[in-house]
């Protein structure tokens, strides 16, 4: 295994991705593991990483890591840098971890110097992966907190968070609307009625009381709703999301992807490409490193 | 006690009112009970009643409940009735209870005969008393489903729901943005931000995720980001909602319609009328009783 050039750590809040990376900057392998940045006081990320890879770690190879490991009160805070943030200055700005090892922790990005605007961590990291240097791309990460991200030339200038996916799970969890609602995926139709009311319907927190109405009407069954409300929710993120010339990259869970995908194709957008999000980690990882080093 | 006209009941999902009413719709006396209509089974109704006010019923004065006790699967349904709809068709619509009491229920009203549209009940009932024959009004009733209710000629012509209180409930509850979060009602200058935000942006979602970015910028406390996400909801009710030339009466909890009075000023909207809740449940009963008799 002398031939590792790089352990590459993406830490989100509910899991992390620990690859081993070649001197050409390919995944030779990777492990996965279920203690997210969320749950994790600041003493215990050494400890997860020692875990998961010291077998790696005692090659002596570098660590970068992006992700939710650098937010405040976790593993060392990397302050937000702001828009324009291309993959030099990111590198620049890595912080690194307290320890014997060699750690550095990629910043996250905010929109605004003042005031922060809207922030994004290890989405930064996934666009440069997927963009590289000089291109022109909107990036999508749908999820949680969807991400739309802009990058010119291959410099992150612009993005917008979407709260689509926790409250699409808020909805159903602590509202009427989630009372005997079924699971989505199931039903285009009703899906792409969410997507056309939220197309037309400007105001989303009328259009998510025709939930119940239609409910009460018997034009929606369980899964039928839940396949709705999706595409209301979905709908309202594409119709506000901005639209550039570039052409868009859609990356993530490829159920979610597929609906992104429909929903974008209803509003009138160019069909995205789908790309494979953890091989543009690895991808924005190791350009990160690389400028670094 | 023997000048008791009629027996009004407003029996909403989580508590119910009874009013004692003479024979010029003047209420004598009232009653309070939690046993609401959501929790309740069909048989529970009568029983409910009589716990409630057994020695007004036994004078012999009929009863007429509006609100949830007509929905479907509790007391007995009383079908939603189409826009344009006025005292005289609800009167006649109106579906008389099971049991020896002479107790009829009052129907909601849908927006539209094929597929309801939108629906409400209770709420209709508080409009007409309001409004009274051949009034235009806008009758603004905000709480959980938030109504904002247009009358033309004393007939309710149409109508919109908003999930304002109960989105805002759950937000609190099931997201990241309801963490450490305080209590709404003390920060007038963070609502205020919060309604010019969402007047400023159509994009519901992506404005949500801005109480979460100011909290990570230290720009909002936990009180604050309570007053600033209401801000966020009503405004976008506020501004999706229809403007008409019609005299705009809000009625409800003092604290919730003095947020609405901010929201609608800072709209632009004239202020509105403050209007009592209650009187204006039994002079819609009345209204209806008498058009009934």
């Amino acid at each position: 295994m002398t031939d590792t050039a790089l352990i590459g750590v993406d830490w989100g809040t509910t899991n992390l991705r620990v690859l081993r990376m070649a001197q050409d900057g390919s995944v030779l392998d990777t492990r996965f593991d279920t203690r997210g940045a969320g749950a994790l006081a600041r003493a215990d990320f050494a400890t997860v990483l020692e875990d998961v890879c010291a077998d790696w770690l005692d090659e002596g190879s570098p660590v970068l890591v992006c992700g939710m490991a650098g937010a405040r009160a976790r593993w060392i805070e990397a302050p937000y840098v702001p828009c324009p943030a291309d993959t030099g200055l990111l590198a620049r700005l890595a912080v690194r971890a307290p320890g014997r090892r060699d750690v550095r922790i990629v910043p996250g990005v905010c929109l605004t110097a003042t005031g922060l605007g809207d922030v994004m961590r290890g989405e930064e990291t996934l666009a440069l992966g997927l963009t590289g240097p000089g291109l022109d791309a909107t990036v999508i990460a749908p999820g949680t907190h969807s991400k739309w991200i802009s990058v010119q030339a291959g410099s992150i200038c612009g993005f917008r968070t979407f709260m689509t996916g926790e409250l699409f799970a808020a909805i159903r969890t602590a509202t009427i609307l989630g009372r005997d609602m079924g699971t989505a995926g199931h039903c285009d139709a009703a899906f792409d009625a969410g997507v056309d009311r939220a197309l037309s319907d400007p105001a989303l927190t009328a259009a998510l009381f025709s939930v119940r109405v239609q409910v009460l009407a018997d034009q929606l069954g369980p899964d039928e709703a839940a396949d709705y409300l999706s595409g209301l929710l979905i709908g309202a993120e594409v119709m506000a999301a901005a639209r550039t010339g570039a052409p868009a990259m859609l990356v993530g869970d490829a159920g979610l992807c597929a609906r992104y995908d429909r929903a974008m194709m209803l509003a009138g957008h160019a069909r995205p490409d789908r790309v494979d999000a953890e091989k543009a980690v690895a991808l924005g990882l190791w350009r990160l490193w690389e400028a670094m080093t």
